[in-house]
């Protein structure tokens, strides 16, 4: 997607063959882009959420994993740089994903070859996961499209929360593909934002890439998408996952299920949009899904821009109270209308997600 | 209630016959109190936030026609502040309600008496809320007794959203006043404060008002709430009402709706506690209740405090971005478990609030 008409990529490698990311952190006020030398800066710019969104975190751990490699490719070297990398953030499944995939790729493969294996296997994780987005945007498209037939002479309302945009994964993202595929079609459309405290990831990064892309939106408070439903403002809404388990719950940032609750009470489409790296297949009940707490002061302290232009860090929370800062939420599957994968559309359930499998048998 | 070891109510006389507010658009970091002189100052700090909470608003609408008519005692000066005064917030029920109170007071009353009139009757409905208030602390807290035995060996913990405390009221509170009332009988309670965005009115009034109390308490995300009520960590959620339906629906700080359903969907009590001089026996239907739009820098910016101690304000939302900042939503009556009410806890709907009344037949 394009930023002032530069098409980018949140990762990606230099001429030099350097590992490149976007700073988030410093979104939407400062655009910077950092290099990744070693593995240590892959897990730290994952840990400190420079870069986020669970795709991208896959990336970013895969190409973490071939610059550790560059530098040793022992497999007792891979084993600690995979460790280390693993304990970054608990919840996003891609990020085991991805590691166990680039560990596979490289049994066998001489030392010698290694780091070019490794960087060649994270660049097919990124060209997935772009082809990925892409499919998804596809499928959700056409959602969109029907209800917009039944929105005519007014832009289709859309209600999403955090960042599930190009952003959160290589390119096109997953809850925004849908989005910007129709925008990209002609359809009329038009994002409600959820700020998305802590960290403030729908007004900081999905309205800054709604805004770089010229899609109508507006951003709203965490605490508003209830009463748009119950007035009819929102048609559908779409967020991303950071793991769905086999029987299709989603865990999804912090606050997520307030929305479905609040879509299925007032009969709005509620989808999860997200690639099948997201599965993990050996979960079934969503409350087996660790949930990361991270620190306090994302909650009591607010980073922004002063009128001056700088960036400026202020408390909002009384020192004398402490703060509790859990960074995910599970969504029943009940809750949600149907997950939009790069395979299609389906139901939010075992059943639903084995019917994108055609070639398996049925689980009886 | 105390601050730093010394009584408070939120809004007072003092000894000069001066009617004097802390200004609560300051706190947490800064506490002053602030002289309103002229009927404009108190029309002023009530559409800027400086007094806010229904029963305050009432109050300080009350002391500000006094003011007006210690100015001008003329039939025409007060239709005119009145309608000045009216027309600060929208939503806020015990606005209209004490305007119309102060205006039947001073029918007939000689233009030399309607000052002391005036200021007698505002002093009145103070000190009836501070009652109201207490009682609803009597009633409620006999809600967390009972639930408190269900958990032994821990503190209940007891949710709201935004500020229903003291400072929202004359003393007190709505929603805190049971918290307050079984802290004080020695049940531990501990309370999840939902930071309340916009305006951080939880996170700024209710963290503030239980820390100066010695209440413990956690301040979440207004995303949190239902995470918490999925893993069984809130006992019991308890709100204010800016304006209750004759037939129980309850209008308050936008987000309360999301987490009554989030309250419903996990089997956790959901009470709104509130004065019935909250209840607007006009509407029987919450959609109609007109719901504040306020301004869009509300919410694209943050004030608090900056490491050297004064105090910043923020922009959090990128400037290509608008954004949509609607103050109020309706939680429907079939989601609200009781209302808890200074004349007893009922049932929230038409039949319930009658009982309240056993002097009125039935309606049939």
């Amino acid at each position: 997607m394009k930023i002032d008409g530069v098409p980018y990529q949140s990762i990606w490698r230099g001429a030099d063959g350097s590992v490149r990311v976007i700073d988030q952190s410093r979104l939407p006020f400062e655009f910077a882009t950092v290099e990744l030398a070693r593995v240590e800066d892959a897990a730290r710019a994952i840990s400190s959420m420079m870069v986020r969104g669970a795709p991208l975190i896959g990336a970013t751990a895969a190409y973490g994993l071939a610059l550790g490699v560059r530098e040793d490719p022992s497999d007792t070297a891979i084993e600690s740089a995979a460790a280390m990398l693993a304990g970054t953030r608990p919840t996003a499944h891609n990020l085991a994903w991805a590691l166990s995939r680039m560990r596979g790729t490289l049994v066998g493969v001489p030392l010698s070859a290694r780091a070019e294996a490794a960087f060649s296997e994270a660049a097919a994780i990124c060209a997935e996961d772009v082809e990925q987005c892409r499919a998804i945007g596809v499928h959700g498209a056409s959602i969109l499209r029907r209800l917009a037939l039944a929105a005519p002479g007014r832009p289709l309302n859309i209600l999403t929360h955090c960042n599930a945009g190009w952003l959160a994964c290589v390119d096109w993202g997953t809850a925004l593909a849908p989005v910007y595929r129709a925008h990209d079609d002609g359809i009329p459309v038009h994002v409600w934002v959820d700020e998305t405290i802590p960290r403030n990831q729908g007004a900081s990064l999905t309205a800054f890439e709604l805004a770089a892309h010229g899609v109508a939106h507006t951003v709203i408070a965490d605490n508003l998408g209830g009463h748009l439903m119950q007035r009819g403002r929102v048609d559908v809404a779409i967020v991303g996952s950071d793991r769905t388990t086999a029987s299709g719950d989603v865990c999804n940032k912090i606050g997520t299920y307030l929305k479905a609750l609040a879509a299925y009470d007032n009969g709005v489409p509620f989808y999860a949009a997200l690639p099948l790296s997201t599965i993990d297949w050996s979960i079934t009940r969503g409350e087996q899904i660790p949930i990361e707490q991270r620190p306090e002061s994302e909650l009591t302290h607010v980073t922004g821009q002063i009128e001056t232009g700088g960036l400026a860090t202020v408390r909002v929370v009384p020192i004398a109270s402490r703060a509790l800062n859990l960074a995910f939420d599970v969504t029943p599957a009940r809750l949600v209308t149907g997950l939009i994968t790069e395979r299609g559309i389906c139901e939010a359930s075992a059943q639903g997600l084995r019917q994108l499998y055609p070639g398996l048998g049925s689980a009886g």
